[in-house]
């Protein structure tokens, strides 16, 4: 059962997630479900009239309301009562100079993603994580469901046998009108290149889909052959990716990815098919589990139900039939980020997340991925280039 | 949409709700999501041993943790920082001697349901709170759902037309054994008389199905014919309700609670017809709502999505396909309660939530119910006893 | 496997089912989807234009289409290749008239439902069919669905141990508005005392909900209190019917139909719960049946599909995921009356269908209990008014 | 409404459809619902005894009982009560020879999917058919379905706007293992090459869903790029397929066909979305379709429900809420067939079924089909070769 924050809470800083941003608030929610986080400071827009206004709309000191995150790194470091930990929640391509401001000093690092805009950025955060003393952690959330934790527990126990075929789709219809040529601020960025990188709908949410994949499987992508598109009219970047995946080992996969499927809010599905049975999960209704051993009939596991192992429980916070959601899955990564954070802090990784803890490693992949979807063309390729 | 917790938070107290309880954690998980609260005293416990142990796993402070809540009441009141609200969550019986401890000294109460396990004690709290000018709310959390929300709204603008008919359910199975013997500890109270009062099922669950049917509704419930089972081997409260309604105007119903029907998770479910259309709800899926207006194909209504009211924005925190769950809902009925706590303080309860936080009426309400429900023995019988 | 007709087509003739009659055409469908039947003979409506002009649609030769369906018994009967069984698809008041006049020359006689329109005409129904050589068969259609037969099976068999609670629906909404007043010819005698008996929605599909209830169970019905509503503007007949019912044995159970629940077409559905588990199935969705054993993940048993019994193989046509529907439990219960009727042709009764038609014993069963349902007024009746 | 067979039924013959089989089963029970067609002739089996005992239990005349095709096409030609229309239903290698033999005499062809087993004998037949005068039809049965014809219906009428995304897929479990390898007979001769063709799953379901993707979206498949694989030990053809495909005019689709996904029986489902809506629909759930205007609720438009055009309604049985399924679409598909059987005895197709009837350009679709998936190889090949 996920356990209320027992334990001094710690203090968390923030970049990005001004006032109107979605992402920010979602992040401050799931910090605060648990208990286990205090948001204390805050570079929460460039612009220092929303950075103040935002800042005091949530509460924090004036003097740890910035406008500018490298003298936010800066002063926190030097604080006694400084910052243990900062959330990165701006537009893509400034993860990495954010990430890079803050690891440099210590802090530990909660990053929205795609980990960077760029594949180079991200080769290069691998390397800066691997110096740090600090924590990088990457908010692949959907990864926190318990039932994706379970999805995960039983397929590492071996219990759809070896797998055979795996198919994953996001699909949104959000961009289904180009709205960001309107000014919408959400659309806008994510479909400017300079500000998201190289892919739209790939990076936007293909990433969560791929990553989702793997989490769940375990299984290694060999190579790809992607189809990218751009439905809206005057749009940069795809809003539609259509793929197809080899995995070490034989297994193969499909992978579906749109923000312009009409009737679709947030429908992040997965289905996985072994020897020996398959497994169902939806994102939108995420209290459920489907799990079809062969030749028998299907078995709905439920969040909380019967018949669940502890990869499951460890993120329940409660019973069968009271449904957790988006923010709780989220908050979930939060308090496994913070558990890993105190063993990091004790200088003690063994007692961390168990692989739980999306990292560089995570992202790196994800923007191979990223680059080699938006390499293919249709064609296959490697995922590392070779 | 649901803000975060800009103003100052209100400090609160909690009564009951120790290590091991569920609906406390529940409560503090709902007090702690949309920042609006800080707990910072707690009579968690009668056992003073589990009390402290409690109140240091919450981080209290060590003169903040009582095992007494008289103590408590006096104590907190007295404080500068003392409390500014208290939550009950103790078994039925301690709901009243509680409240009114509170309430006396002028200390806002929010209180699990039913109000009071008898209907003499709620009479006696309806008095109490009419005088006080603390606020008394009773956490009839399923009506804090945003479709439920827009539900109750659609209704009140006539888009279903006159109401027919209302098909209300709650079906659990944690029951079907009798594992009250057995010594768990949520079974035991609540089928012992003497902790829970006269209803079992009817009270435990009965009162929330009965509650969202008149919250969605506005039918005012004249005569019921209830007929209660005990199926549990040697239970002395009824694990089963069947119950018809007759409304005020002419509507009809049918109530089924059961704690015994294998299957059944948290199936609180609400099916009204209207001359003019039907809506249709479950908790178990609270993202959705069904529309049916008469003669046109169903709408499935979303959370979050397309066609809303601000009824149902006011308590929504992430756009749709971001699942929203109980925790959500219960957090937003306590974000209502802190909005009406401030206009009470202000001494202005114009601006108070529009008869959305359920008050000692609701309560009078449910104890009248399960008294009618005791009383009927298959017969018709008044609400109100006349 | 439900097989195609390999013996001799049983000679089939219909009284009712002219052209534009709903149920007519089912019957026909019905009967000749297994090959089991061969139309030949009709009295197809009392207008003699219209009959002349169905029989002819029909290609019914000249000399079998009947105006009069009392010179059709006598003049088939006298034939060497005359009708060995005949359907009656009228209006429920000509049920008891034609039933008559056939069993009464000794040909098999297929019954709509229900067997009458008044209780004292089923008295002397039940009467004559024992008397007579002739079978008489109820078209309780919805008994032969497979996973109807597959739920009946498992409980016989002790699968949900003692049963404790039945929940049965059928809800639909043509009758929202009060098109009988408008000419609908459906609606019109279904409206009409005169042509309907006592009960309006109560006989038309209460009696399938009350029908399927005691076929799955086998439960005995010892007691109900019902409260029946006419919500149609100048409504002559109920149109909403609540219901709480007592079984021999104390399992207890609710029944609600309605033909005013905007949003629902055909929804008539069953739940079931006993010590060891429960059990839910819905006609609109009739390939799937949920088994819940207690404490146990929930289970999707699909007609065709892995884990059935032979009941529900006995009346499958194709394999699991190619759905079938009310035409084909419409079609396999005439094939059973079939082997019913061979059986009774060989004086030999002991293949009949083991209780699976059927019989007048249905029948008085159903009138019995509309009888009570219109006697209660909402208080507790016996179903045999002693 | 679809009609009963008022006018005099077609006489049938078959080929192939013996004791045990199938799909001949299913093709027998489609001609009939309607009483369209009256079987009268057959060379059931090529084995002389088995055709001659499949033949008696179809109540088939002695001298009409065939173990020779080409003896039944050659005699059945001299009768004067000779078949007018032969169904063709043995393995995929047979298709061709029989059509031939039948087409050549003039007798009508019903012939299962796909067409033949080589592209080179689909060619041949392409011409025969065309020299011939009498029609050729093939059964892809799943187009029948009422709320196919209404989304084909509704994106013919701009209901969704330029289409953009297909996503199609077709998955089954029952080839999990390698049952092929122990003799059961459906699977032995469907991953033979030399009885079914190139393609495995890609020909047997890959074909269905293909043209059920081109039935209601009207698109022109360019490209396609297919990865096919084989999973079952030991097995020959390909039982999983995965492919991208481009449309004439922008759209872009992705099909997934499979016979090893655990927990899917037979779930053909289709996902279309465009500039202005969304459009979903599954085989399994066939009463229902979504359709999900952009910026509006989700709609479900049901069989025979509110909404619906005569485009499903000429196709319908049964009222709304009375499901019609699998049996109910292909018999559906036989009445289409009858009616263009007719138009064409009396030279008029100008009566025919508007495009509704698969012909011999829907089998060479479908033949190009398989052979550019299996040419592919991971690669983009156009369907035409060119």
């Amino acid at each position: 059962m996920q356990q209320e924050g027992y334990a001094r809470p710690i203090r968390l800083g923030m970049v990005g997630g001004g006032i109107d941003a979605f992402i920010g608030n979602v992040h401050r929610f799931a910090a605060r479900l648990d208990g286990q986080y205090e948001l204390v400071a805050g570079a929460l827009s460039s612009s220092p009239d929303k950075a103040r206004l935002s800042g005091e709309r949530l509460g924090l000191a004036e003097d740890r309301i910035y406008a500018d995150f490298l003298e936010m790194a800066q002063r926190e470091v030097e604080r006694p009562d400084g910052i243990e930990a900062v959330a990165i929640v701006t537009p893509n391509h400034m993860h990495f100079p954010v990430a890079r401001a803050f690891l440099s000093v210590g802090i530990h690092v909660i990053c929205d993603k795609p980990m960077t805009a760029s594949l180079a950025d991200a080769r290069e955060l691998v390397s800066l994580a691997e110096r740090s003393k600090a924590l990088f952690a990457l908010t692949h959330n959907y990864t926190a469901y318990p039932l994706v934790r379970e999805a995960r527990q039983m397929i590492a126990e071996g219990r759809l046998g070896a797998l055979r075929v795996v198919q994953v789709e996001y699909a949104q219809d959000w961009l289904t009108e180009s709205i960001e040529n309107e000014g919408q601020k959400q659309a806008s960025w994510r479909n400017d290149p300079a500000q998201a990188g190289a892919g739209g709908c790939i990076g936007d949410i293909g990433t969560h889909a791929f990553n989702l994949l793997s989490f769940i499987t375990g299984l290694e992508t060999e190579r790809l052959c992607a189809d990218l598109s751009s439905f809206g009219p005057g749009r940069q970047l795809d809003d539609n990716v259509h793929m197809m995946l080899r995995f070490k080992g034989g297994a193969r996969g499909m992978l579906w990815a749109s923000q312009v499927a009409s009737g679709n809010e947030n429908h992040l599905a997965i289905r996985i098919y072994g020897e020996k049975g398959g497994l169902e999960w939806q994102q939108e209704n995420p209290n459920q589990l489907w799990y079809c051993p062969f030749g028998e009939p299907r078995r709905l596991l439920t969040r909380g139900g019967a018949g669940l192992s502890s990869a499951a429980s460890a993120v329940t916070r409660t019973p069968a039939g009271h449904p957790e959601g988006y923010l709780e899955a989220f908050a979930s990564l939060y308090s496994d980020i913070a558990t890993a954070i105190r063993a990091r802090q004790l200088d003690d990784d063994s007692h961390a997340q168990g692989g739980l803890v999306p990292s560089v490693q995570s992202g790196i992949e994800g923007l191979l991925f990223i680059d080699a979807a938006v390499r293919s063309r249709g064609s296959w390729v490697s995922l590392t280039q070779d």
